[in-house]
Order: structure tokens, then sequence, then C-alpha cells
């Protein structure tokens, strides 16, 4: 009976209008109601992706839409060029040696972004890698990548095509998917768009669609072509995942209406609040370039990250999200995604404050909230 | 405003209740009440199939379970017999094509059942496949093949699978998928799960696990012996689509209760007395081995189906299903699979005998509803 609160990245708390929406009757995805719907989700998607390029919608997660652009982009023998700063990084890495693409991985430390002057001499050294492979926002750590400036050293090499997981980046802050000639952008339906798990979005530009026609790897659910001939019928290639497009389909509408400019503002200020406060408390964050997707936080000398993961949630029935891999019990992880307004972050604060002093760590509470409180205060008389 | 009622296999209507369950707040997938949740799920399936092997649940329409076996047991240059009596039987044959496997194709005419003897003959011929590919129920034609005698065949052999594509098959009609060897068993939450589109499960087989350890396709988001780890730590590989599997909780839950008897003779019920009121109309099936999931009703002469399915949907609120590929316009198709009952049957053959008047049939109104009655009547005084 214990109330619930969903703070992790992904999946993300869904606002009660939208579980509704999903939980109408279904409708038939071969219907020209469902395709009404299909094509408006379409052009509601291009403004969010910030786009001409068609945005494909595959029944998946996340990882579905970064396989399908491995797939669809590369063949056996290909060179990619991976970004590999965090877990998700690693995945790239992953699925191109899935596939016999070899990849040239850029390694960076966890906690830091990419130099951008590096991939330019990855791509001097290896003129013939066919993609560059990389995170918008490193989930794991909670960096942002330069990727604009990437967009403007891979435009200039007409064999090769920049490929972006956006998962837990898109419609949290500002990405110009044609402006910063960003090849492919993924992102999944469970992280900013704060639905269920189950779509992957892949949009495509016109360089990434020539390439996909020359593509030899194997490949049939996730198929760039079959989705673009399916668009053609305003319907997809196989069966949708229809209640979470109708779900898709009330969110866009909200993210038109709020518009993008409030909508990262929303973020900023979710995560310029929470990281204020954790400053506040004397903790370290976690991510040299931070996003406003998650706040990281370093797990102070002494205290398992893990533990204030185990207490939030038992104690006090708030999901926040430990750390992956190698970065397991040394950080925690508070997401600004999702159904989720100021009073959320004030409820983080104080339960990592809570837990913090019952780990035994010299914590003064409401020290971390009051910092927010100052923030979000002068933010609303502003 | 329009009252409307699915009756297409796939998606299907979802009970209300189920429904309600999916619009609750989400929890984590990574939280120990997930995990719990998963696995109840997982020994419920092992119910529902009739199965002590594992069954894989994985985020993708149908279509990415029928591909997860091909990537998964099969490896380039391998060759498999494909049974093709139907759009998915093609589809099986595109998967193997797609991933360089060489389809050994028994054709069958589309509204025939497969011979036992021609697959046995094709193992004599080519006995190097390393699977039988086949529908249980081929959802474009309303054929059932003969999954139970082919899994008789199959078990000799040491280095051969058998794969049943059971997605309309599974939970509506008796499928032992141990008894009968089957070894890998994929369905798709929008049949007779009742569920929306979105989820993919498949059952393997130890003889099948053996095998998805020497497969050298390419492969990342669909891979078995991921999952299979997976399971050991009571989670998935991936995000898991979470909401479709609180809904999947319910339902196989309601399926427990029901008991799998009950759960069949509800689908023949629907099936028979659909079939009743088909033929007492003059009208023909299309299907030589009908299956309980749907009725497949040919289009008489001079009419074509999808004026039918047309009518239905845009007159009277009823959505089912036309022909596909070479079928389409000559026949139409009634599904028994989803949240329906014996009045939905009554509607759909009331709404069938009134289209087929209008489209100036010679047709008696009410006879094959008076058929319908009858067959229902001494069910429920039996």
């Amino acid at each position: 009976m214990k109330k619930q609160y969903l703070m992790a990245p992904g999946p993300v708390a869904v606002a009660p209008h939208v579980l509704a929406k999903m939980a109408e009757p279904l409708i038939h995805h071969r219907s020209p109601q469902f395709s009404a719907l299909l094509t408006q989700v379409r052009e509601d998607l291009k403004y969010l992706y910030q786009t001409k390029n068609e945005v494909l919608i595959l029944a998946s997660s996340g990882t579905g839409g970064m396989e399908a652009t491995v797939a669809n982009l590369l063949s056996p023998g290909d060179k990619a060029i991976v970004i590999r700063g965090g877990k998700f990084g690693e995945r790239w890495a992953e699925l191109c040696e899935a596939y016999g693409v070899k990849p040239i991985n850029i390694d960076v430390p966890w906690g830091e972004a990419v130099e951008p002057k590096g991939v330019e001499e990855a791509l001097k050294d290896h003129p013939d890698a066919k993609a560059v492979l990389v995170q918008a926002h490193e989930t794991s750590t909670g960096v942002k990548h330069p990727i604009e400036e990437l967009g403007r050293i891979v435009r200039e090499k007409d064999e090769t095509v920049l490929a972006v997981d956006a998962i837990s980046a898109l419609g949290v802050y500002d990405i110009k998917t044609d402006d910063w000639n960003l090849d492919i952008v993924v992102t999944g339906s469970q992280k900013s768009l704060s639905l269920p798990p189950g779509l992957a979005l892949v949009s495509v530009s016109e360089k990434a669609w020539q390439m996909a026609q020359r593509t030899k790897s194997s490949r049939y659910y996730f198929n760039f072509l079959k989705e673009k001939k399916a668009i053609e019928r305003q319907t997809t290639a196989f069966t949708p995942a229809v209640s979470l497009i109708t779900g898709l389909s009330v969110v866009l509408k909200d993210i038109r209406e709020t518009g993008l400019d409030a909508l990262f503002k929303h973020h900023k200020n979710l995560s310029e609040a929470t990281k204020a406060g954790i400053r506040a408390l004397g903790l370290e964050l976690f991510a040299k370039a931070p996003s406003e997707a998650i706040t990281v936080i370093k797990a102070p000398d002494g205290i398992n990250g893990q533990d204030v993961v185990k207490i939030l949630r038992e104690d006090y029935g708030i999901t926040i999200a430990g750390g992956q891999a190698q970065a397991k019990g040394k950080i925690f992880r508070i997401s600004h995604m999702g159904h989720l307004c100021q009073w959320d972050m004030i409820i983080a604060l104080a339960a990592v404050e809570r837990a913090l002093k019952e780990l035994g760590h010299p914590i003064e509470l409401g020290k971390g909230v009051a910092a927010a409180q100052e923030y979000f205060a002068n933010v609303h008389t502003a």
C-alpha cells in the first residue's frame, strides 16, 4: 500500500491521462483510424526531432533501434568509429561485433565526454569508417557528448554517417537533427517521452537511406527499407505496438502544446535544482559534462551507492538507479525524465539526505532541499 | 461515438480489467517487485505452453520471435525445411533468406494443410536440414497444420529441430509443447492472450539450446543465450515491455483459474457456432483443416471480400479481416481470439448477413444467426 515514486532513468513515471488513453479499447492496426493516428504521430515526431527526415517506429526496446542502425547501415567487414565512454557506448561496440563490423573504439573514461578532436583524428586514420556511433547522453554516466561538433566533422565525409543514440536525450534537451547533420537519431518510449517501454524511434537522413540500400547485413524485423515502404502505405512493416503508439500520440500532442523550449527548460530546472541540492550537501557529481536528463552522484567515501538505492526503494518507496558495471556501488542516479515536477525533486533530495544520514554519512538534514527550493523559487519569480 | 467491435485476428479485444491493470503506474524493470512478477509470469507461461522448457519474453511483435528462432538456431549456409502454405509460411522462408539460410520450401496450396508424409520425404532428401519451420495455424488461411505428427517425425532426427509459429494457435486449442516434441513454439501477445501487440514469447527445448550455442548468425537484441543468462538473474536481457508484461500476468492468472480445457472449449464453441452459421447461409469455408482461432469464409461469386470488411467497419463499427496477398478479395476472416463471447459471434454473423444482402447476394436474414443460436443453446444445455 506504500506510495511509490519512479525516478530512475527509464522506465519512468507515465502521466495518468496517458495511462488512461492507453487503457481504451484497442483499434486495429490496419484500419483507416490507426493509419490517420500513425500519420499524425509521424508528423509530430518530426517536430520533436527537429527534422524533415522520416522517423521509423519499431516495436522493441531502444536497443532494437541501435541494432537496426548497425544492421541497416553497416555490412560485415565495415569499420565504424565507436565512442565508448559507458555501458551504452560499449553496446554500440558489441553490436558492431555481433554484425562482423570492426569497431574502432575511442575509449573515454567513464564520467567524461569525448573530445571532438579525437574523433577527427580517428576519421583521418580510418577514412574508410562508414559510421561514427555515439551517445548524445550516456545514461550510465550522465555525460553529454558533443554531438553538434561531431555533426560538423562527419558532414564533411560523404561516405560516413553519424548515428546518435539519443535514447535518454531526445526531448530532454535541444537536439537539432537536421541543423546538426545527425544521420541517425535513436530514441525509446520509456525516457523523456514518459511512456512505458516497448517502442524504439529512429530518424534516418538521406545519406543514411543511401547507405541502407547497399548494406549486406542479415536483417528482417529491423529493416529500414521495409519500414520506408510501409510509411508510403501509412502503416508499419510489422504489427505495431498499438497501445504504446496511442499513448505516444497523446504525449506528442502535449509536447506540441508545451513547445520544445518549455520542455527543455522543464528538464533543465529539475536538473539544476537537484544538482544545486547535491552540491549543497557536499556531494560530488560524477559527470564532467552533466546532462539535464539525470543527476549522477558519486557515493561518498565509505558509502556503497547500492545501499542508498536500496534504502530509498525499500524504506521510502522511491526508485532511483544505482551504477552499472564498473560504476556499480560508486554512484547513484536520479532521473529528471518522465512525468515529474519540482516537488518530486524535493522528495528525491529529502530522501537522499535521510538515506545518507542513516548510512552514517555526516549530513545536515534539509540543506540539499533548501538549495533546490532556492533555485526553484528564483526560477519561478524570474 | 459509434460503438466499436474488434473481431480481427490480432490485435484483438482486450478485457477491461486487463486494460485497467496496464494503466496502473509503472514499476521499475530492475526492481525486486518486477523480478517477482516476471518469475510468476514465466511459471504461468510454462502452464500455458504445457512445457518444462523456459519461455523467453521479447519486446517485439510476433515476427521478432520468428526472427529470433532463425537467427539463434540457424547459420548462414544451413538448410531448413519450410512449410509454405500462406503468408506466414512465406515469412519463414523470407527470414531464412535474410539470414543466408537455404529454405527447402514445401509449397502447400493456400487453404490446405501440409501432408506429414511430404515433410518426412523432404527430411529424407535433405538429411542435413537443421530445422523444420511451420505454422501451427496459418492465420492468413485459417488452416491448422498437423504439428503433433511433425513432432513425431522430427524427434527421430538428432540434428534437426521443429520450430512452430503458434502465434495464432497457442492458447486457442491444445498444443502440448513437451509431449509433442516441439522444440520452439513462438506466440505473440495480441492473439489468444488478448493483450495489445508488443510481446513475443518463445519456448526453447534442450535440443534447441544446444543448437543455439553453435549458431553463427549475426544477432544481438534477439539472443537466446543472453536471455537465458538473464532468466538466472530473474530479469530480461534488455528493457522489457513492462506494462504489457503486467497485463500478461493478469491474463495468465485468469487462464490458470479458467483451466486450459475450458479455454480451448471456449474457442471451439465460438468457432463451431460461427462456422455453423456460415454454412447455414450457404457460404463456404476456405480452410480444408479449419482452426478454432478464426473462421475464414470464401467470398461468394461476384462479391469482393474486401467490400464485406469495409461495410462492417464503416457502417457497423465491426472490424474483421480481409484476405492477404493472393487471397485478397477472395475471403474474409472472423476471429474467435480476444475478449469475446458467444454474443459477439451472433453480432458477427448478423453483420455478415446484412452486408452480403446489401451487396446483392441472396441471403435469408437471420438464418446464420439461428444456426449459431442452436449450437450455443445445445452447448449450454449439454
